[in-house]
């Protein structure tokens, strides 16, 4: 498996908006075992994203799935910047769902 | 909800060893929606767990669990430390399993 946790800013106030597109794009992405989209409640502006993917080629496939493409359109003016990109090897756990 | 992402070291060559401690003690815990372990590819005695709850007392709950106490008793010889824990206010997603 192949997972990633991520951090970013959303630009001031625009937390909420930039999760609901976040959320709104990540259905239906073949391989994805999980993606979390979280608050971070000792900052208003920053959101976490944990991952775990069957394989990273599922990964880098879902940056070219059309919901994605129209997500990462949507949400670029949003993000004020990105804080931490963390690679992982998941192993197993609770909560890993089918693919897609 | 609620959420953990925490980064812990393994005594040096028990990585394997404490990472099956932990999927062991993970099962059945009430109001664990995903509870996901990883290796740290950088680092060969690191360990990431990403956690969603449906609320922090199930979380504080989980504790008392004698399951996750006997994977507490097991385990705890073989962590070196804890490098990051941070708590997060997970909102939705993919893989958000059925409670317990």
């Amino acid at each position: 498996m192949y997972g990633l946790i991520g951090k970013l800013k959303a630009v001031p106030g625009q937390r909420d908006a930039l999760i609901s597109i976040l959320l709104d794009g990540v259905s239906g992405m073949p391989g994805c075992l999980s993606y979390i989209v979280a608050q971070d409640p000792a900052d208003a502006d920053a959101i976490w994203i944990t991952e775990a993917w069957d394989s990273r080629a599922s990964h880098e496939a879902s940056l070219s799935l059309p919901s994605v493409q129209a997500a990462i359109a949507k949400g670029r003016p949003l993000i004020a910047g990105f804080e931490q990109r963390i690679e992982t090897s998941p192993v197993g756990g609770h909560g890993i769902g089918t693919t897609a």
